[in-house]
């Protein structure tokens, strides 16, 4: 199945398929509409993009010959038992799901994943975000891919387990990041002192990381092995017992990364 | 002593002194030189900046009327010892040093502490750093700040306890995050993936917790308590149990935020 694709639709109206669609859209992809569970989500999308929100899945499907499916993890499985006639490529966008969600569909499946955090309307360069596709044949997996690169310069195929490998390792530089940054916001809260003071090291620790290899950059008591600091911080969380207990845990991680270090130096 | 400072001389060398030295200079303010215990690195940041570097620290006092210390915190006792004579202000650098511990001067004391991570060389928009100030006087705390001003647009007051705790704070967003950025590196590597692949992830998390609160910008799996996926990231960091357990925790800690975010609505 050589055809180029003509038309995506969207099953699933949340922040990854807003932004897939824009994207697309914006670089002169054609997107037919959208299908969401609870409509008015589908119909909001629908205006947003000037595009159909489709009232059932067989609409849907008779109007593209590229669906991607933009759901939560847990309802692809069902989703999917309503797309057994459909003849294009249907993809899912999950970092942790494999491709093999999609067996039961005789069309050809992929996977099409934005490594991003996309949150509600708040825009981002999709063009420098790398896409992850998969797909079980190398016709779909060429269709995926130039349709990918309509939208990003950093299209990369990489197999279900490197993409939930890749996932893992997002968790940690984003959520636990942000959870990090929640964490340093509410010490600065509970002793009434503004928390945007802690701007500019979290735009700087980024930057750094972004230019340099991130352990040569690591910093702080326990890179240094300062006791008398680290006790002086545990003190300062004492009551806060949740913070001071991962104060501990990753302060040793980096100690023992760089004992590491030096032995293996 | 209301006298203006006209001549500003360091106490150690290293990145702190050589990051503040360079934005005094730029700024115009005279920066007289530095003392260090190894020469050849006072030598080497005079080079840097043409200033003087002094052989002893004698030479330093009788030349400059403000002494910033930027030496490591253990060391900043000993030093004073030598400077019991000196007329002008004395301030350390240190976010975790109470300002007491200059007590046994009897010339004016206080602190001048750069919140920012600063490594050798890279060079920083010093501007928009928050410098923070203390002085057991209202005349050196007028003084301080009149001086950090020249060099900073986010120059505030806080007192010894204050800043130990944005110090913790600090810590958080600065060298945890940045283990966050080791971990997901150290991941990808680890199954040979190219770990640059998370540059834009990292560089939009930041992005959106400046522009943001951090508490509501919080996603992923265990925002959404979604166990399926938690437990197939365990299962790839099932070798890797110092990245299991750092999991775990930070993923019970977001949970936690949310069981409790959802009680208290």
């Amino acid at each position: 199945m050589e055809a180029k694709i003509g038309r995506i639709a969207f099953i699933g109206a949340g922040n990854v398929a807003w932004h897939l669609a824009k994207a697309f859209i914006d670089n002169g992809v054609s997107v037919g509409g959208v299908w969401n569970r609870t409509p008015s989500k589908a119909q909001d999308f629908a205006n947003d993009f000037s595009v159909i929100a489709y009232e059932n899945l067989d609409d849907l499907q008779s109007d593209c010959d590229l669906i991607l499916i933009a759901v939560s993890d847990s309802a692809i499985s069902e989703i999917i038992t309503k797309l057994i006639h459909f003849r294009g490529i249907v993809a899912h966008t999950a970092g942790s799901v494999p491709l093999q969600i999609l067996d039961t569909l005789s069309c050809e499946k992929g996977v099409v994943y934005p490594l991003q955090t996309l949150t509600h309307h708040n825009l981002v360069d999709i063009s420098s975000i790398p896409i992850l596709i998969e797909s079980d044949t190398p016709a779909a997996l060429i269709q995926l891919t130039r349709i990918a690169e309509k939208i990003s310069n950093h299209v990369l195929v990489v197999n279900s387990s490197e993409r939930l490998i890749i996932h893992t390792a997002a968790v940690f530089v984003n959520n636990f990041t942000n959870l990090m940054y929640v964490i340093g916001d509410d010490i600065l809260k509970k002793n009434s002192i503004n928390p945007s003071l802690l701007g500019p090291l979290i735009k700087e620790t980024a930057r750094k990381a972004l230019q340099g290899n991130p352990i040569e950059l690591q910093t702080g008591p326990a890179r240094r092995h300062d006791i008398q600091t680290m006790e002086k911080h545990l003190k300062v969380l004492e009551k806060l017992k949740d913070y001071s207990e991962i104060y501990t845990l990753l302060s040793n991680e980096i100690e023992g990364k760089f004992d590491q270090n030096i032995n293996s130096e």
